[in-house]
């Protein structure tokens, strides 16, 4: 968290937190509590969406709610805020780091030519979205890269793996047949992006599919078209096959 | 910066930075070394792409290499990274908060849903690209956001404004008129994102044009599809036009 972010979070009567959206790495909600020095209450999904739990406390207290991952991102986040300034409380958003931009700075990636991120879900029995596979296809074939955020069911402690999403892609590939995977396209692999304990791999399908790489979260990426410096940042920094800078751009699906 | 970053500063024994890329809010550099407790030497573009100074320095010594805005987002930073790796030099990445996501954040848009991200340049005779209006086309086309970026010139101290952009932008659809800048298109603009003094606008061009967010930096977002919540959390951050409510999706250009 940002040093201002800390020194407001002292300054609150009460803090409220939601881990249902993203995850801690490396620590646990009484790690928080004790860096912080106060105590956090920790609220689900139905508590955040549906109850008045934050804006109720807040018209008496100064009140901060903090979330693991970026505290706009959600649909679920922006409402709450907007709820609260409806009944003229004032609000004040602190931003910490996000996964969309640390992704891509720990792969050497160039942030400003990812296109649209996308997120993997959970399979389930007659729910195969076409859109992320649509998406990435888009962005692929346009030159740009795309961050592949993967789902997380936080209530049953279920956080999908790089494996699991590679798996995902080709079996989408098989579904949708538009040559977005194939033998030799590139992705990237990470766990626990920002941690001490972060890992990295850029490879191809086969490589994904059998790397362990840890305990959650885990995040993609799907690059685009390589400059030269992002080819060799991926060689330095996540163990790329070398053959990637002879080309220049191995992650072209449609050579 | 995040407590991290402080606690690594104070350990480090040598702390460079360059502001060429990005700009401090609220801060000049003598605030920052008092903040850390330490001599911050401050570099120029050719200091740190064309000579050794911050490599030489890690051979020896724990260097800290400071950045106003994302550490990784510009070529020069990963080129860095990777000539003191080619040493055997240990680095270490601590990221900020970041324009892409706390530009986003600001406005309440959904940061997954931004396309490829674009610099408006300073116009010069002979240089005036076509390619920031043909990829936020693109990107809006597709219903996708799209972050603008302003031209920086830090050695001439020069920022480009967002009424700046809006007029470059005019100007790249009298010359191109593929109809992504009409009269009702709607843009935000951003001033010191991130800052106790930020300023957030989003209205029609001719709003933006006419309008003082003061000192920079400034920023901007072309809108593409807008979820409801969305279009609520402009009208109520960014004093949008309630019209935008109507509709649920005000930016479209192609209505």
């Amino acid at each position: 968290m940002s040093v201002r972010a800390l020194t407001t979070l002292r300054n609150c009567d009460e803090i409220f937190a939601e881990f249902y959206t993203s995850k801690l790495n490396d620590a646990q909600p009484e790690d928080l509590e004790a860096f912080i020095g106060k105590q956090i209450t920790i609220l689900r999904r139905a508590d955040v969406e549906e109850k008045d739990i934050i804006v109720s406390a807040a018209r008496e207290k100064r009140v901060a709610f903090i979330t693991a991952g970026d505290p706009m991102s959600a649909t679920t986040h922006v409402d709450l805020r907007l709820r609260a300034m409806e009944e003229g409380i004032r609000t004040e958003l602190i931003n910490g780091v996000s996964i969309f931009v640390s992704c891509a700075a720990a792969f050497g990636l160039q942030p400003y030519k990812f296109g649209r991120a996308v997120t993997i879900p959970f399979p389930e029995p007659r729910f195969l979205p076409s859109s992320p596979y649509e998406n990435i296809l888009e962005n692929h074939s346009r030159g740009l890269h795309t961050l592949i955020l993967l789902d997380i069911k936080q209530e049953e402690e279920r956080y999908m793996t790089a494996p699991m999403a590679m798996r995902w892609l080709l079996d989408a590939e098989e579904r949708l047949g538009k040559g977005l995977v194939r033998e030799r396209s590139l992705f990237c692999a990470a766990a626990r992006v920002g941690s001490d304990r972060q890992a990295l791999l850029a490879g191809f399908p086969d490589d994904i599919l059998n790397a362990d790489l840890g305990p959650p979260l885990h995040c993609m990426v799907m690059p685009g078209r390589l400059h030269f410096m992002e080819a060799q940042a991926l060689v330095a920094l996540a163990h790329a096959p070398r053959e990637i800078l002879d080309d220049g751009s191995g992650s072209e699906a449609q050579k």
